[in-house]
């Protein structure tokens, strides 16, 4: 017998009947407000090219490294997912799914999918063994019609603008197409902006970093093999990246090291990572500099900047090998901010017009190194809860930490980091729901006024990120 | 005047009327379901010789350092409460435990204690300066009676069955007696089982490192001094220990370093090691590469294996000299998993056969370290709060910090970890209750359903302990 | 329209009513307590003159780095504020708080300030930008009444002694004249003490160390370029300063680091560290050896030994050039206990006449290494939530992590650590409310009777820190 999927109108808050209602009120005043993703991983070829998602599995297992990592820790192997194998009958890999659904019992994943299950597909029924088929039917049937297709489901959402994130090396060609589109009368309206992820340039030790170089010649007509060129096909590529929209960069660095070598330092450095030969020092002090170059081109060009350090990604070799990256083995590590952002800070750190937005993998920095450094430096905000610590008790751990030394004003509103696409307006209701409860703790315990509560609950939920990112 | 001792049957569930009265029912689901007890320190002579246990203080104050450091942290020496001081009046002792007992305010170890005394003992006033005779006195006289026999209170609380842990140079004499005992028609049918415990072999800065080798060689026949001897004696004694049935190793090393070392490479180390003369650093690249090379005999025997790092021992310098080890002096340390189990990783990370749970004492590596490798590597689990963290808050951080990311299905139920056996009802008991307000919290909060709630309650009090550690 | 101020009776107690009620009968009995206030940074020449404090602006904002450090985050300029820019109108630079107070929402200084304003000065409308003229208003015309005055504060607010802060190069003509007023007949009774403060001269690496040494051969004419005159005139001045009425040293080092060298060697590094040339490791091992003479000598005079560690103090380069210390820009870094503190453990960590009272800015440490070493090590006590984390999330965490290892007896209540006079009351209050509402949810959970939570209220608010600050 199938179990009924009811998603309840108060959950994530709070529990105790006084708050509960607080946090309801406070909730329903920016539940319905339009959705800014200024951070995240959607495929901008999903909205100019519009086409149908496919079917259940390929929409939202196998792109999906959340689910099929747990999936894969308990056993299950990622080719019967269908992880880089299409000869998978997809049928037999969404069963796998509904077969280990407990697994994901008090997850994210379970909240955003039952989300995405009950809102955006109507069904009414839990996913398990017995309703697998149900399932799998339901939502390929549903993904082949019109209100389905990205475009629909944009609108549909409420999303007042979308950031996806491209490398230097990107063409761009979805972004000069969806300006078009805007721009053509009659012409869908939907706002897809990119950021500018120069990593596959910047960090030595990237797949292909020399040919990702040459080809960074190739593209701006610099001699990205001497360092001024490298530096100005930068400046170039940001300049476009800006012309399509983008008003941010983000930097996926291993850490937060930043580095102010004289320009003959970094020149010697700079030849020596390219020549192909350098110490894994080396390129952690090309990057740490690298840092502090984008802070500087960011000042000329206003870019905000984001740094998303401390992810060991591809930990496990061998799911490396046979699926490559970005299957769930990336995994955090300890991330040190105070004396590794020192030189950037020392360079720029009390430019009130630079905007850097710092994240972290590691939340015994909230406290200890990013409240304190936020809370003093004018260039510093502070990124939201992240990836792993996108969840209601991590989304909570950060407010507790941060808000008393940094307040909420050097914080950005909420970033869904996702490509997850029909997940977003799930991410975006948990955080909601999250601060809201947390803000309604506050007034119960006097600790804020009703009123302050309901004006920082817009600022969290739209105002901050709007004016953070420029958006 | 005496204050009374009553356990009140809500203890620990959350204050909130509605979450309590469903953790309330959720935890009378599990409260009476039987003991496993995977993993601790009893003594198995106990069971096999069924003596009484003695007076009071022998039994409640001299074996317990969370009992007498806590004392002894407020000037109480320890000579007289009786360790290693056989000269001590164990009434005296006792009435030093009696008159500090406010010492011991919201510790777990004051609800371990109050919970033998009331449950075990019927003592229903507060142990004080005014009431230490009259506790003295009952205990030391009920211990005396059959009831209060090894194998009686085994039964009595419903233990199904119980793990000592025993070096690799232990005969495991009492293991076979109780064999024996529980073969014979008529015989008491308590399962007590070993655990491979070979640090004292693995570990060459562990007191008589060689003397261990030597004896090592005795018992197995095999010459412990050359690499390959060395590895067939293990293989042979884990043997031996799964025949006594023990289903898993454990392994204390200060850090979880582990290393994938040639062959050559190994047996070079080892000649150091064993030689009488090597550097910090050698021996702890021995312990490493030693983590590998049981997990590869894990996947050969099924053997699961456990490891506990983080501990720094005996850190008192003048305490280890006077009263030798487990007096209190252990101090957690800040503890890496990520870069450190890499190497085994590589190596055996993808084998769903092979059983590996981790604990730690660094609570910092919970969400950024562990649930992320939990939830991805399918040899992984993650043991319980463990040690200073077994405590209501401890298991609070513990569930609120793993479950998001590692789900409940990465986790192993619960581990008393003690030497103190009267407690260990009472350590279940805590448990279950924290887990079930956890649940009723996730379950108000529309985080999970009624009955899922009521499924993973019954996963956590006792299945998943059986399947992950093959019991 | 302005905004009415009002301070809740109920703020900061737990929304849950039965809880709240528990806990409001608890702040009852220990809201009045006198204030003991064993660590700050008040100044004795306040009270030793009884001197007007001046207008708002001077006395609330320009001193207060908690304050213009968050104004500074949000591209306010520092000289606007008035810090070390005496040509500002103090008026229009408190119009700049009152216009960003929103900036403060949920921050401890807004509770603070919040407090000041209402209790000490009667204001009943929130700060704002429509109030700001009212508030400066009528603060300034406050301060100028005799009511104001440091004296009659000091008496207004209860408290029974206030420890300062001061450098052995002091010559404490303050406090030797505020104990002739406390002899003379007829004269005020306030007893303010002071505390030995020696980084200038312990710290090779502080402004001015050498001359710093000089000056202290000076005052004590002992030949400090010498180590055994130099160790003279430390003990010297101890004693003078235990005169004074000193109960406790402090010491403000980048790390716990300690260190027990021989005569010889501790000989040649003060040599090094004196000679004006060393490198950073040396200055960290000659603070590291001072710390262990530091408890050696407080074994000799009964000094409580205070140790403050892991501040990157002056983190921002151009802040510290232009606005000197204390200007908001200090930062928190990791920090290890259980290596650092054992040279000196080793020495002196089983003697109960020594009192060493250990604060952090690590967090990650007060479960991990904080609460098993002062759990276990005679000489060791916790001071309480500190700085950054001396705000209501904060205590909370410190009780949560720390309890349940350490107790309540090896904690040593609550250090306002202010310069901020006007907020002590605040400060203590705010300590006194999150106890209780603490041990109002042990009680709610039965993991502590309701009379003991009584009896440690009082002990949490008073009699702990009498005991360990010997005052």
């Amino acid at each position: 017998m199938s179990r009924p999927l009811d998603l309840h109108p108060d959950r994530l808050l709070p529990a105790d009947p006084a708050t509960r209602s607080l946090a309801r009120e406070l909730y329903q005043s920016v539940a319905r407000l339009p959705i800014v993703s200024p951070h995240g991983h959607t495929d901008p070829s999903w909205f100019a090219g519009n086409a149908p998602f496919g079917n259940a599995t390929q929409l939202l297992l196998v792109p999906d490294h959340y689910v099929f990592r747990m999936l894969y820790s308990q056993g299950v192997p990622m080719e019967a997912l269908g992880v880089r194998n299409p000869q998978v009958d997809p049928r037999e890999a969404w069963r796998l799914l509904a077969h280990n659904y407990h697994l994901f019992r008090a997850t994210p994943s379970r909240m955003w999918l039952d989300w995405v299950f009950a809102e955006a597909f109507g069904i009414d029924v839990q996913l398990g063994a017995d309703t697998a088929d149900h399932y799998y039917d339901t939502i390929t049937e549903k993904l082949a019609t019109e209100a389905f297709r990205p475009r629909a489901l944009f609108d549909r959402y409420g999303i007042e603008v979308i950031a996806t994130t491209e490398s230097p090396l990107d063409s761009l060609d979805h972004h000069a197409a969806l300006k078009a589109e805007n721009a053509r009368p009659g012409g869908w309206q939907g706002k897809v902006v990119t950021a500018y992820r120069p990593d596959p340039v910047i960090d030595p030790e990237f797949e292909g970093f020399r040919e990702n170089l040459v080809r960074f010649t190739e593209i701006t007509g610099e001699d990205c093999l001497t360092w001024s060129g490298y530096l100005a096909a930068h400046r170039q590529r940001r300049r476009f990246f800006a012309q399509m929209g983008a008003t941010s960069t983000d930097h996926g660095h291993p850490t937060p090291r930043t580095a102010d070598l004289s320009r003959t330092e970094a020149e010697a450095l700079f030849a020596k990572v390219t020549s192909g030969s350098f110490t894994p020092e080396e390129a952690e002090l090309f990057r740490a500099q690298m840092l502090t170059e984008m802070a500087g081109m960011s000042l000329e060009d206003g870019l905000v900047m984001q740094i998303h350090p401390g992810a060991f990604r591809n930990h496990n070799a061998r799911v490396f090998e046979r699926f490559r990256r970005d299957k769930g083995a990336d995994v955090p590590s300890r991330t040190e901010y105070v004396a590794n952002l020192k030189p950037l800070l020392d360079k720029y750190g009390n430019e009130a017009d630079l905007s850097i937005i710092l994240f972290t993998l590691d939340e015994s920095t909230y406290a200890r190194e990013l409240a304190p450094l936020a809370g003093h430096y004018p260039c510093l905000k502070l990124g939201p809860a992240w990836w792993f610590h996108d969840s209601p008790e991590g989304m909570r751990r950060f407010r507790r930490m941060t808000t008393e030394t940094a307040g909420f004003y050097n914080t950005v509103g909420f970033n869904d980091d996702t490509r997850a696409f029909l997940s977003i307006p799930a991410r975006h209701d948990v955080a909601r729901r999250v601060d809201c409860g947390f803000l309604a703790e506050l007034v119960m315990e006097h600790r804020l006024e009703d009123w302050e509560a309901g004006e920082v609950a817009q600022d969290l939920a739209y105002n901050l990120v709007k004016k953070a990112y420029k958006l």
